[in-house]
């Protein structure tokens, strides 16, 4: 039942890079509030908290996989934003 | 430790409510794709059916409010589409 936990992970965790894609190309994340952006990232990280807690593999997996892309677009908004104060 | 689910999983559910907001007020889902629709809730049943399995209320209580909101999300866009061939 653990493949279903990690195929769940892969799921939720694959519908994330069209969007990081489409992100990194058109150097936009006007897609994303900062607000949205900071609530997820919290709650995802306090899911990978939870599964370390629970010990489930799973859950772990496929949290930090979505921090890290989440990390990412953070840092593509903080470089959009440097650039719109520079400019 | 189950607080940090439940807390993890209203946040994880919460991010959702803006975007159905302006997708109910706009009566407008462009923003999704169906790939997108589909990878996601697919992924989000799976949590659902991982969390029964785990007998683990805070995976399946934040799953099973999340595969709502999108159940309404598709509504909406076959909705949005059946207008479209009419037109």
């Amino acid at each position: 039942m653990t493949a279903i936990g990690f195929l769940a992970g892969v799921l939720t965790t694959a519908c994330w890079v069209p969007q990081l894609l489409r992100s990194w190309r058109t150097r936009s994340t006007k897609d994303f509030s900062w607000l949205y952006l900071i609530v997820i990232s919290a709650g995802v990280a306090l899911w990978a908290v939870y599964g370390v807690w629970q010990a489930d593999a799973a859950v772990i997996a496929a949290n930090v996989a979505t921090l890290c892309f989440l990390l990412f677009l953070i840092g593509l908004k903080l470089t959009e934003r440097r650039r719109e104060v520079a400019a």
